[in-house]
């Protein structure tokens, strides 16, 4: 008898609901240990891992290289996966942890305490890197969490997970604690996203158009991640050398992630100085420019550059260029047409850097660096369950702190309201 | 000509983004200045504000007393009104404050640091101190902020803003900083609900209906409070004197309110004990009681309550009554009919304190205190701009710190990624 998807769905929710509860009073000591073991079983499995992947690689048709960078393990990816369980068994322990606490003058005692968020449900595309560090994070932070990754994926994704799971089982963890999708039937994401009697949050990590089909569909509270239109923006007082090796790094060094250089903005008074040679070593590594009026005056050859490029994530060896009046236009264009999410100035005037991570509204805001680093393992959180660029709950990086909410526990002793 | 009312909200909305911009970097010193000078105009002004009060209480025809309560003024309230101003004035500024400092093992500098969130709307009913304390605390908190109080209210909220908003351009705030629909017209909520491209936030205030309908039509962020079905659970080891004094005040100090006690939950083994001196007081003060058969059994008359009951927030002096056989029952009831607000125990048992405290999955959890102490003011907080019963962003009381957001900056000095 085939089983029903929607009751499927719901029985995986409840579960999960239901281990929530217990996973919130579960001890730090327990959790790292079992953490540690996840890791351990990552790198005794890796065969396993691999051979699923290149399952999944072979059935591939049709997608560009940034697709298949973006799904493939190697010894080292599955090493920074290890790495990250391991981070995050180290990091502290965000349940429990007293945010606040004060008395107020009618002698009431109030504690704001980190709590788990509940259950957690995580909707995302071809990175399998994503299966391990969502369930390390969401482990640790004492919630549960239910995981629907890339149908490309899903022999990876279920590879990792059987190795995680039989950790957790190998530990009487409670059932219902992590769990994988495993089927690709599309509908499985529609049901999820109506239960919101048992989900708490959803995050959609992928592409728009997922990000926007999740946040139309679903009734659980979403925090999205809608673009990475990053920005460098080189300003009249940058060091053109740095400047140089920042814009390569954030547009060439991982081209397919959301915190890669999509435009990169140029002070008229160094564009003659800095664009020929830039664009030149730019066009070596096979990077297509698009770029203003100004940018071809100066360069001979470069495609014009439309509104709409300045709105795109290339996600790709493609990068809109432009040559802008001052400091205010750069600021002016990062807030409209860029995505909040990373962006970055590289210059030696200390006002001119202040301004900028002043008014650019973004998650993060750089001064000579670059914006590659947006990213929870390099920020020191271990791993990231996502990067939000919402201004709600958490921006940027998301990892252990924000996947806790708090409650205030207030102790009296007969105080009244008068 | 008539004003189309598509193009004034966003006109309102574009403004309030424009100056949200401005009030984000207004020096903390301005921005206590100004607030101490709309406590003193909101004094100097009562006779208007009240006058105003009046008509629209007059104008009103067939709303219970309850409504009646929430919407009237009188010295009392405003003295109220003026004190939360005060209050948040002398509270420290949010904006700017350093969350988190830290280095990366590459010489990365971040800062984790609070910034406004930008442009907040408000949405609601009846009581008009909202209108003072959510300009208040918006304004401190460096965000811009758009207004709809409810029809049957208006005159008296127009009468508050127009008096806050000279002093506000007595100062040259920038216009658009504090804004309030002055229409009746229901379709102007509908229009502003679209407007995510200018505001960050909704926070609706009202009734069931007015939030599921925000929530139905907005397409920027919500934050909720759906209900206040709010819990005292009488121990078996409670202090019984204590318990009454409690349970009477969570009911009928104020019943029109979120955080009054809607249901009351009773152990077995005091039940005869407390419950007819318990239910005597009530019907004295006028409460209709609805109860369980144990309930009906030890003191007669009393009317059956329904699973309806146990899941309806009364806002009036009606109240439910149960009589649970343990802890662990009257925590189950809690979860599952309460609303996550604010549900207090009322024992001498530091087991079952804690027990309660760390299992209700509430954003207040009491012991041995009413529930009516879940208001921002109460906490300390100087005013509330409203009660969040979501996990996300912020829960419970919300004031200045909840209306903020953050950003990273990063500080480097030439760093690529690896």
């Amino acid at each position: 008898m085939k089983v029903n998807l929607k009751q499927e769905m719901i029985s995986i929710a409840k579960n999960a609901l239901v281990a929530a509860r217990k996973l919130a009073v579960l001890p730090t000591k327990i959790k790292n240990i079992v953490l540690e073991e996840m890791a351990a079983a990552l790198l005794k499995e890796k065969a396993t891992i691999l051979k699923a992947n290149k399952q999944d690689i072979l059935a591939l048709s049709g997608k560009g290289k940034a697709f298949i960078d973006r799904l493939t393990l190697n010894d080292s990816r599955i090493k920074q996966m290890v790495d990250s369980i391991l981070e995050i068994a180290r990091l502290s322990d965000p349940v429990g942890q007293l945010l606040r606490g004060w008395q107020t003058p009618n002698g009431l005692k109030l504690q704001k305490i980190r709590v788990p968020i509940g259950v957690i449900a995580i909707i995302y595309e071809s990175r399998p890197n994503v299966t391990a560090d969502c369930i390390g994070l969401c482990f640790k932070s004492g919630n549960s969490v239910i995981l629907r990754g890339g149908s490309e994926a899903l022999k990876t994704n279920l590879a990792i997970y059987e190795v995680l799971l039989a950790v957790m089982r190998r530990h009487g963890i409670v059932e219902g604690a992590i769990n994988l999708i495993g089927t690709r039937d599309r509908k499985a994401i529609d049901i999820l996203l109506k239960l919101n009697a048992y989900i708490d949050l959803v995050m959609p990590r992928g592409g728009e158009a997922l990000i926007k089909r999740v946040v139309k569909l679903s009734r659980i509270p979403v925090i999205k991640h809608y673009k990475g239109i990053c920005h460098v923006y080189v300003d009249e007082w940058a060091d053109l050398n740095m400047a140089q090796n920042i814009c390569f790094n954030a547009k060439v060094q991982r081209p397919g992630v959301c915190n890669a250089m999509e435009s990169m903005l140029v002070h008229q008074d160094v564009a003659a100085r800095f664009l020929p040679g830039m664009l030149k070593i730019f066009k070596a590594a096979g990077v297509q420019v698009r770029g203003c009026a100004l940018t071809q005056k100066i360069v001979k050859g470069v495609k014009l550059a439309t509104k709409k490029d300045y709105r795109t994530e290339y996600l790709d060896l493609v990068l809109s260029v432009k040559v802008v009046s001052d400091l205010d236009v750069a600021i002016a264009h990062i807030n409209d047409y860029g995505s909040h999410h990373s962006d970055s100035i590289v210059t030696d005037n200390l006002e001119n850097a202040t301004k900028f991570t002043q008014a650019v509204d973004s998650a993060c805001v750089y001064v000579n660096a670059s914006t590659r680093f947006t990213d929870g393992q390099q920020f020191g959180m271990g791993a990231e369950i996502g990067i939000s660029t919402d201004k709600l709950h958490a921006r940027g990086p998301m990892a252990l702190e924000e996947l806790t909410t708090y409650k205030y526990i207030v102790m009296g002793s007969g105080q009244v309201r008068q």
